[in-house]
């Protein structure tokens, strides 16, 4: 029988009756596979526990994993019951229980291993399988998390880990789509999206899944797909390129307004000071997204330009004013109120122009660019914040990525 | 160092503020002493979650503990994060850490082991445990937990295991009271009593400590102390009755309004029916408390009556229903509107009388006892319950208990 991982996130279990709902898809796909369920915590209680957290004012350790948990503990207790007065043979187990295995990095753990033969051997008198994602343990037995979104990685590491046929991720939007519906409204949904355009879109801002997963999935060449559990239609799936029949020039249109820019300027222009910069935000466990170099006129002098996630910006700051010492630059200076605009695709590769239309249809619309990063696949531009949303609207507008 | 052991019931911990009051007080008592503080869930979470398994409508599993038992986990990271900040070395710990091993027993599982050198490992490098109360795990890594008002069981049993000092149950009362003080508004406050009063308080309605946790320290001769965490005065001491200078006559009046009256007419007079009886009780969990039973005139047909905890009342009647071809009963009937009262002291052991004044004072209010049952140091008796305020006022009244 084929194993499929189903992952159902907070909204999806945010009550009794949705975890019913649950159960009625698990049940519909159990009849011909055994079926691994990930679930999050009930929508809010993360949140909730995150609340006390800050109330206290901790940082990441044993104990704020500890709290942050607890709740998906509950989700599973609840399915599993479900499941199993439905008479499909449930079995529920909780990350330490399996166990999956993490580094000691709490709040953003790695898994290390996961220990298959406790599934197999669970698979032999039950059905169905419910885990609590997010959650796993350290070799030192204390208990991590993840991080926020952590339970897409649970459940694409389990997947991966059982040579599952594929990885549904439920959750509350139909797919991914071309953009942000919020902000453009003839947003369409993608039926199928390379592995690598995904990552990009991920990691410059559609929330659907979270990057490491998606990584994960490419790394296993596991397919995904991203549904919502409220409608009973297929979602995006997320495969290797290659069985993407035609390629799309742009898939699609992302932006992040969770980075701040950093600017340091008059640097001495030597070899190093890159490496020692990044090296001292890389100790931190700070990611460091677009970078921008540039000499002064006089070749003596160099600007550095990067942003970070907002959230560690104040961190950042403090780690480079305090290394001064070791960098020796002139000036230091940092600006929120910034949006990074992205356009993905895979036929990118092989099709020139696309760079040129974005800047272009930028410039019509007199968006300053503040800095660019490219990949294959990808064209990020940073622009002041006000302009997002117009940004945004006009390219997918460009690249004819609306609903028809 | 010596070992004190305090455990916080929910309402002490019900918010960050709360919290923060107990970590006031472990901080206190941690300056002489290695603390091990036991923690029950914020006060609301677990109905909470019981209300969840009741919408499911659930028999105690696997899932029913696995749910029941997240809450004791975020208080316990919430406060180790608080000590801790203090300069309190804190090291927080869930049942299956340690581990505490129980049967499989689900919702009321018994502790079957405590490994204490996994306690004695983290003293040396933290001067408090706080540690989960009510839940541990069984034999077969199920997670278990010990029943509603569990964390008192698992504070005594981590006390008397590490041979600690005292265990202080610390909750939302003074201490023990000569009656509930909602009914007698002149109660007062008990300075000391004798394990077996307090188990025959407990056992008959005062709801202060669970009664397995006072039989556990009564096994292992350890102190006890049951005191408001929001004032700063001594509470109840339950110890020795060597430990006891004069023991009152009678020291509390105390109630119950849980049970029922189940009465079995007309069951052949032959050896081995109780045993028949109360073992179809025995095997379904239900616990059976005062038992009557009489011989019909005619000497051949015999009446039984018992009580049973509400809740189980129906269980206990379809039990009996579909076991008459062994027992051959001609009537079954019961009764929910009862209340037990009972009067509760040492010093009945060497006094006369006691029953007595009981009885005739009720008789005095023109209240009929349905049933009567005794122990060297209780007077039971079954009455109806709209009777319940009025004998309670009488007897704390006519055994002089009130405040002077």
């Amino acid at each position: 029988m084929k194993i499929i991982v189903m992952k159902f996130g907070g909204t999806s279990v945010a009550n009794i009756e949705k975890i019913k709902n649950v159960a009625k898809i698990v049940s519909i796909n159990s009849k011909k596979n055994k079926i691994v369920v990930v679930l999050s915590a009930m929508s809010g209680v993360t949140n909730q526990l995150q609340s006390y957290i800050d109330e206290i004012d901790y940082s990441p350790s044993e104990e704020t994993d500890l709290v942050m948990t607890s709740g998906e503990q509950v989700t599973v207790g609840l399915l599993s019951m479900i499941l199993n007065k439905q008479g499909i043979k449930s079995k529920p187990l909780l990350g330490w229980q399996i166990p999956i295995v993490t580094d000691e990095n709490h709040e953003k753990a790695r898994i290390l291993n996961i220990e298959n033969k406790n599934i197999d051997y669970h698979f032999k008198s039950h059905d169905v399988i419910v885990l609590a994602g997010f959650q796993g343990i350290s070799l030192s037995g204390h208990i991590t998390s993840l991080g926020r979104g952590g339970s897409d990685t649970t459940a694409v590491a389990i997947a991966s880990s059982l040579s599952a046929e594929r990885c549904d991720i439920f959750t509350d939007v139909k797919g991914v789509f071309t953009s942000d519906p919020n902000i453009v409204s003839n947003a369409k949904k993608i039926d199928k999206l390379a592995y690598e355009e995904m990552l990009e879109m991920a990691s410059t801002g559609a929330k659907v899944l979270q990057t490491r997963s998606v990584e994960l999935a490419l790394k296993n060449n596991l397919t995904l797909q991203v549904l919502s559990s409220f409608t009973n239609v297929e979602g995006t799936y997320i495969l290797n390129e290659n069985k993407l029949i035609e390629k799309e020039i742009v898939s699609g249109v992302s932006y992040s307004g969770n980075e701040s820019k950093l600017t340091i300027s008059g640097i001495p222009d030597k070899p190093g000071i890159s490496a020692k910069i990044f090296g001292l935000m890389a100790r931190s466990n700070i990611n460091v997204d677009m970078i921008v170099q540039n000499i002064s006129q006089d070749g003596i002098f160099a600007n550095m330009t990067f942003t970070v996630p907002t959230k560690d910006l104040s961190l950042a700051k403090k780690i480079l004013q305090s290394s001064n010492n070791q960098i020796n630059y002139r000036n230091l200076s940092s600006d929120s109120d910034i949006a990074k605009i992205s356009v993905i695709g895979m036929g990118m590769m092989s099709q020139t122009g696309v760079a040129e239309k974005m800047f272009s249809t930028l410039a019509e619309k007199d968006i300053n660019i503040l800095a660019i990063s490219t990949s294959e696949i990808k064209i990020s531009v940073l622009i002041q914040k006000k302009y997002c949303e117009l940004a945004i609207k006009s390219l997918h507008s460009v690249y004819k990525l609306s609903k028809t």
